[in-house]
């Protein structure tokens, strides 16, 4: 027999699925006869009131919008899937919100998001310039994103990341280390930490940015000409996929990685760690990036005014493998 | 010129896609000009609100759930991004399942899905166990998936990937190429096209399947032993992950690529794309896979009943890299 539903236990008990439902929620008027009716039904059947289950019964929309640059980044997809299947824990459906790296489209959605009242929002996404999410009424969890004073930000700690990167590569005797990151503004925290490691050491700090809307194929063509160009025997990468551009680029010109030059990036995936084990990475703890906005959102859409105190970052770790 | 769609109307009426749908759906509050303008647009292009207008206008949820095995495997969120994209021109949204490669969140999910009333579901995952997709009241559409005699199987040409890799391999010099796939099942067309090309060879068939349901490290210590001892000198993985692992076997024992073992791969996901361009892989037209996953099912919605002819098989191609 299929496991059985909702509605099962409701026609066994032969009451309606808005009586088993407040059984389950233990909320409003229940007789005692009712109640045990109704939990009688529960075990003959051996019905499960799991969290999808309870997430039926809600008064609320029970609909979470989860906003990403894309699914298809392999960061992002490990990250979003985190976040579903905690918020499937708290009883959440994920409404999967994909912006394809367009600011418009993120604007767009938050509009749809709030016509169609959803529960909250877990936004995560690189475009500065939307308006919108300051006004929104509705409960908002940031993911590495400062989005106004008010919106509580879960991060990892991208200052202890961008140090242990730059000393790694400083220790496996870089003394030219090459930063390549998306965007050098003041709140990149791993290029302040490089640049804070490196005037420590005396070393000369030399960052490179390729943009957030760079094409993949022009980024790839920038960063090879950067590492032609400056003679670097170290590299780190302020995500993964610049060090695996990084790598490709040592095959290309027949450099030996480490020996000529090492290299380091950062996310570390598990998509990026299955496929290229040996890569060193600054390790972020994505599932629990993920739980943690998922687990920071539920408790703002049951107590909205409550004022909380800010997220530490979550802790990073150094994962070392050939590449340095 | 082609058939206008919502963001047409909203161009032309210099507003934005959620104010056409909200014209269209007669919610929320709208100042008579705007109903004007956009009412205007709608004329002058001839937009018919079809079966993506009634979606936002009728009685129906709007929502379709696509259940994937995960987001966090690139190839997947490249799908799930263009079944999200494809979706939302159509004026649905897309709830996410996603099933943490686990067979009974699978049927949880498709109870979910029923129980809220989605307006249909999109489903590609592994699990060939999950019971009551025949049963489902509800428009389903499979992608690479064989659930039931009534549901649409959008997939790209498996036959003919398989016949090219193969060829490819023997083509640059591989006499004892290895395939390794997940499940070697009568269904596999990928491996099925192995043997026959083997065979017309007058070449020994090896088929090594590690298991869909195998922990990612048991894989690649299988996948090492199988090389190792097999004596190979070509590689034919089913997937990139797999053909990823024996680029890192190959380095890890000294073996060059590939003058001593050649690799083919198979997918081509953006992010492996983009991280390891060099790999030679047979390229799924994942955008369109999903991009016609969502067409067929917004047309299923529109006509239940309508009888179908089954989709052709997408057509796929062979990338070349330095791996083979």
């Amino acid at each position: 027999m299929a496991r059985p539903k909702l509605q099962d236990v409701a026609a066994r008990a032969g009451v309606s699925v808005t009586t088993v439902s407040r059984v389950l929620n233990n909320r409003g008027y229940l007789s005692d006869d009712l109640r045990r009716r109704v939990k009688a039904a529960i075990d003959e059947l051996g019905y499960r009131p799991d969290a999808i289950a309870r997430s039926l019964i809600g008064r609320k929309s029970g609909l979470v919008g989860v906003v990403v640059p894309t699914v298809a980044d392999p960061f992002f997809g490990e990250l979003v899937s985190a976040i579903e299947r905690s918020l499937a824990e708290h009883g959440y459906k994920t409404l999967l919100c994909d912006c394809q790296q367009n600011a418009e489209r993120e604007a767009e959605y938050l509009d749809l998001l709030q016509a169609n009242r959803v529960d909250g929002i877990i936004t995560s996404t690189h475009n500065r310039d939307v308006a919108g999410y300051d006004q929104a009424e509705l409960p908002i969890v940031a993911v590495d994103r400062r989005l106004a004073a008010h919106i509580p930000i879960i991060r990892s700690d991208n200052r202890a990341g961008g140090r242990l990167a730059t000393e790694h590569l400083l220790a496996r005797g870089s003394r030219a280390p090459l930063l390549i990151t998306a965007t050098d503004h003041a709140g990149n925290d791993r290029a302040a930490s490089y640049r804070e490691v490196m005037s420590e050491r005396g070393l000369e700090a030399r960052v490179r940015a390729y943009g957030y809307s760079t094409p993949v194929e022009d980024r790839r063509a920038l960063v090879e000409t950067w590492l032609s160009e400056s003679g670097a025997d170290g590299v780190f990468a302020t995500d993964d996929l610049t060090a695996m551009m990084a790598l490709e680029w040592a095959h290309k010109t027949g450099r030996r990685v480490p020996d000529d030059v090492r290299v380091v990036g950062y996310d570390g995936s598990a998509a990026v760690r299955q496929g290229v084990p040996g890569l060193t990475t600054v390790a972020q703890p994505i599932e629990r990036l993920g739980a943690r906005a998922a687990e920071v959102l539920v408790d703002r859409i049951a107590a909205p005014d409550a004022v909380m105190a800010p997220e530490p970052p979550l802790s990073i770790g150094l994962r070392v493998g050939w590449t340095s």
